[in-house]
C-alpha cells in the first residue's frame, strides 16, 4: 500500500510527543503538564455528567462553552471555536490555507508539530532562527507567506513577546498570522493578544486548556478570530470534534477561572525558584514566562543529563534535534518536585566533574605510537 | 482572508450533522443514537476517572484499549487504531492517500461526510449509484481508484453485504477498500469483515462505538487494517487525539461487550415492529440491518412528514439532495418511542388525505378562463 501513499506522507517523520509513562512514580517534568489538580468544580460535574446521556452526540458547535468563553475573554461567541486541543484547531488551519508549495513561516527552534502538520498538507516551511535572546526575527515582519505562526510564549524557551510587536507583526504580515498562546496564562502581566482580533481580520489566537486548567487530559482548546476565519474552520473540522466530558469539563473550567490563576501564580513562584537553582548550578536560563524552564550549558550536549535523570526518577525534556541538543527542558513542578530535581542535577554534574577529572588523571590519553 | 483559502475549500459546503435539540422533550429518532443507555460499567469507570489525573496527557497510542480490542475482535494491537470517533478515522486516511484528483470510488447514496472529506483533499469522487435492492453496483469491482468506501450495513439503506461479497470486492480493487462497518453489530447475524484484514493487506474496518456501545457522546472508533497502513495512519493523526475519558470509557465498554448485545437483541425486535409497522402504513421498506430503517413512498418528496412529525416532537432525518427526497430515515428507538412514531406517521397520512381530497372537491382548480 505504501505506493498509494502521498508522497509527502511517505516521506514524513511524524511528530514526537514526549513520554507518558504508565509508572506514576517518576517525578514528570517532560511535558509541561501543570502540578495542580484541575478545579474542583470541574471534576463534581464530569461525575454528574457520566450518565445516560452519553448515548446522544454532543453539540457540534460547543454553544455552551463558547457562551462562557466570549465573557471570559470578552469577545463574541461568533469569534471561538472549540477543539479537541490546540492541536486539532492548528491542523485544521492548515487544511483551509495550506496546498502543495504555500508558505507558513516562524522562528526556530519552537513547537515541532508545526513542521508535521505543514508537511502534511504539502506545504513550504520558512524558518527564521531566533537570536540568542529569542526576540522576534527582523525577517519575519516583511515576508509574504500565507500563514505566520508566532509561539508566544515560545515554546521551549519561554521567552515572551509584548502586545505591541503582536500588533506590529499583524499589521506587517502579508497572509495570517496564528499566536498560539497554549502557556499565555503563565506570563507576569496580562500578555494575550485576543483583544486584538476585532482590529485584525487576520490574526488568529489560539488557547489551550492542557497547561493552566491543568486538562491535558481532557483535549480543549479554544480558537479566537474573525467571524468569516471561524465560519472557514468549521467546515474542515469534524462535525463532533469534542466529546461530551471535555464540554463539560472546559464549561466547568470557565467557570472557576479563579482556581487556574491561583496555581498560576503559585507556578511563577516555583518558576522562580527553579530559574535561580539553576542560574546557581552554571546554566544559562532565559526567562521564563511559561510553565518551564528552558536551561543551557554553553554548546554541551545535554542528553546525558536528561537520562541521567531519568535514572533518578526524573523525566525532562530533551529534544533529539541539532540546535536544540544544547538544551534541556523543565517543566515547573511542585516545589518538592523541583527541589528534587535540583539537587539530582547537582549530583549528575558533579559526577561528571569527578569522572572527567578522573579521566584526565589516568584514563584515555590514546597510546603512544608503535607500542 | 477569503482569497488565502485553498480553492476547494472556499467552494466546500461542509457537513451538516443530524439536529442536536438541547430540548430533551423531542423523541430523537434523527441521528441513530441508541435508546439504551451505555454500560453501567462505563459509567462507573467515568466516575473514578474523573479525579487528578487529567492534568496528564492522555497514552497518545491508546494502548489499552487496543490490546482489549485485540481480544475480543481476535487480532492483534498492531492492527489497531483508536480514533475521535469513526469520522477522525476516515479523515486521517483521506490525508494520507488522497491528494489532488486522486479517486475515491463509492455507491451512493450512503453517508455524505465522504464527500466532505474528498473535497477538503481535492480528490475526485467516483459514485456509483445503488440499485433499486441496494447491491454492490457491478462497475465498483472492477475500478482503479486509490481508496473505494464501502458502508456496510449501508446508510442510509440499513442494506448489509455478506463476507463473501466483501472478500471479492477486496480481492478485485485496485487500490485500498475501506469497508465502514459503524452499523454492523445490528446485523443479525455475524458480518464483520475483521477477519478478513490478515488475508487482505488492502482492506480497512472502520467501527464506532457510538451506536451499538451507546457512546455517541464519547468519540470512539476503532480502525482495524495491517501493520503498515496502521503505522502510516499514525503519522499523520494527532498525538492525543482520544481524551483520557474517552479512553476510559473505551476500555470499560470492550469489557461488556454483554451489555452491548442485550442492546443489539432489543433493537432487533424493535426493527421488525418498525419495519412491519411502516409497510402497513404503504411505505416500501428496505430490510435493515442496522438500528435505522429507510421508508419511501414511491416517488413523494418526503420532508413534509419529517416536518409534520417534528411538530409532533419527534425527529426523523431527511436528506434535502435530489437522490434522497423520497425517503425518510428513522432510528430505531424504543418500543414506546416506535409506537409513538407510526401513530403520528399514521395521523399525518391521514390528514394529507383529508386534505388532498378536499382540494379535489372545493379546491385549487384554476378560475375558468376570462372570468
Amino acid at each position: 500500500m505504501q505506493a498509494l501513499l502521498r508522497r509527502n506522507i511517505s516521506e514524513l517523520e511524524g511528530y514526537t510527543p514526549g513520554e507518558q509513562p504508565r509508572d506514576e512514580d517518576f517525578i514528570k517534568l517532560n511535558t509541561n503538564e501543570n502540578p495542580y489538580p484541575p478545579s474542583p468544580r470541574v471534576l463534581s460535574a464530569l461525575r454528574k455528567a457520566a450518565n445516560p446521556t452519553l448515548r446522544f452526540y454532543p453539540d457540534p458547535v460547543a454553544r455552551k462553552v463558547r457562551a462562557l468563553a466570549a465573557k471570559v475573554y470578552d469577545i463574541t461567541p461568533e469569534n471561538i471555536m472549540a477543539g479537541n486541543g490546540s492541536d486539532e484547531l492548528l491542523s485544521i488551519l492548515m487544511r483551509c490555507y495550506i496546498g502543495q508549495g504555500d508558505e507558513v513561516a516562524y522562528p526556530v527552534p519552537t513547537y515541532t508539530l508545526y513542521d508535521t502538520l505543514i508537511a502534511i498538507q504539502d506545504g513550504q516551511k520558512m524558518l527564521f532562527p531566533y537570536p540568542d535572546n529569542f526576540t522576534i526575527p527582523p525577517g519575519l515582519y516583511s515576508q509574504s507567506s500565507k500563514i505566520t505562526i508566532l509561539c508566544n510564549p515560545n515554546a521551549p524557551s519561554g521567552t515572551l513577546e509584548p502586545l505591541s510587536e503582536i500588533s506590529r507583526l499583524a499589521g506587517s504580515v502579508a497572509g495570517i498570522l496564528v499566536v498560539d498562546e497554549a502557556y499565555v496564562d503563565f506570563a507576569e502581566s496580562k500578555a494575550t493578544a485576543i483583544s486584538l482580533v476585532n482590529r485584525f481580520p487576520n490574526l488568529i489566537v489560539l488557547r489551550s486548556f492542557s497547561k493552566s486548567f491543568s486538562l491535558a487530559g481532557l483535549r480543549i482548546g479554544l480558537a479566537f478570530a474573525s467571524e468569516e476565519i471561524i465560519q472557514t474552520m468549521g467546515k474542515v473540522k469534524d462535525s463532533y470534534n469534542l466529546c461530551r466530558l471535555s464540554l463539560t469539563a472546559a464549561e466547568a473550567a470557565l467557570e472557576d477561572i479563579d482556581w487556574m490563576q491561583r496555581n498560576v501564580l503559585r507556578i511563577q513562584k516555583t518558576r522562580r525558584v527553579l530559574t535561580r537553582g539553576l542560574e546557581r548550578l552554571g546554566f544559562e536560563v532565559q526567562p521564563s514566562e511559561a510553565n518551564f524552564v528552558m536551561a543551557r550549558m554553553g554548546k554541551s550536549h545535554l542528553q546525558w543529563l536528561q537520562q541521567g535523570l531519568k535514572r533518578k526518577g526524573i523525566l525532562v525534556r530533551f529534544f533529539d534535534l541539532p540546535e536544540l541538543q544544547n538544551m534541556i527542558r523543565i517543566t515547573v513542578g511542585k516545589p518538592q518536585e523541583i527541589q528534587a530535581m535540583l539537587q539530582a542535577t547537582e549530583e549528575l554534574l558533579a559526577e561528571r566533574d569527578r569522572e572527567q577529572s578522573e579521566s584526565a588523571d589516568f584514563g584515555v590519553r590514546p597510546a603512544a605510537p608503535g607500542l
